[in-house]
């Protein structure tokens, strides 16, 4: 299958806490095993963590590299595969120029929410973009904790109709986000 | 939004471990807690842990006990609602007898499954039938470990095509199954 241009951020600052406040979040192990597992299996080119804490980096990289490096991949070579597409970066921005200098072309940014907001792009609208794709690749953002600060959201060039928009219950895992929108983005529909 | 019939039913044996053996897998916290949200977020009535281990029973009934009268559902109240959803079992038959009694309704029995079988039923297909939904209620079986031993394939209603059926890499963790399988057959599509 035809890899699209089509990048996968899940982001650790900038987003709220429960109480609306401003944090940064702690990289998860569980997210960055299912999160990978899923930009494999939609062909993703790679997958974005995003911390600008070094700490938190040196964390991420040594739980990857025991898949990479370590006997987790040789008993395991699925999951090496999986974790090969993992990339850290320290802010959206420079996630945004390592794109823009591997494939040559513009980026646009996507956010989701799980907040209505009255710009918003629907999914029907974003799949058919990428169907259409040309000359921009397309960047996906996901946030942890209690979701996006404001400035993401202003910053991007849409932001997605939330997958329980038309719910009453929107207290999703963001690794069932991530699942839903790669799905409902790149997913046979037989 | 009107509640369909459609139960969802997260099963520990008989499954296959990795060398294609009977297994018991043992229920895991993460799958509990992540299941239960989808089962709430798509209005279902009910999502049943499928385990004849006695001891296992106990340990999940505690799990989702601390969320329904502990402390844990009074901080996040809505994890305590996609928790009451959850309701613990001993095998599949009494599963389909219980929803049986309860709707007043026979019970069509769906597997998942990364591999491809012989009569699956499509996408489409299940998603026109749950529209349509008449006198039946419909339960989706998913398969912890490597996977559903033959036996509950072959005593099924009919077996889903693989999520990642038309890919080649088909190694989702269930949770990210249970994620795009509901959102495919109950989701909007706007």
């Amino acid at each position: 299958m035809e890899k699209k241009l089509i990048y996968l951020a899940l982001v650790h600052y900038p987003v709220l806490n429960r109480h609306g406040e401003l944090i940064t979040s702690a990289i998860t192990n569980l997210d960055i095993h299912d999160i990978a597992r899923l930009a494999r299996t939609y062909d993703l080119p790679a997958y974005y963590l995003v911390t600008p804490l070094s700490d938190q980096q040196v964390l991420a990289r040594s739980l990857i590299d025991h898949w990479l490096e370590g006997v987790g991949g040789d008993i395991n070579p699925d999951r090496r595969e999986a974790m090969g597409l993992i990339r850290i970066a320290e802010d959206i921005k420079k996630v945004c120029s390592e794109i823009i200098l591997e494939t040559g072309r513009s980026v646009l940014v996507y956010v989701t929410t799980a907040k209505k907001c009255p710009n918003y792009v629907n999914w029907s609208g974003l799949r058919k973009k990428i169907e259409d794709q040309g000359r921009e690749s397309i960047l996906l953002l996901f946030g942890t904790a209690s979701g996006f600060d404001n400035s993401v959201l202003e910053n991007a060039d849409g932001v997605i109709f939330p997958i329980e928009g038309n719910r009453e219950y929107n207290h999703l895992p963001v690794r069932s986000a991530v699942a839903i929108t790669l799905d409902r983005l790149l997913g046979d529909r037989n």
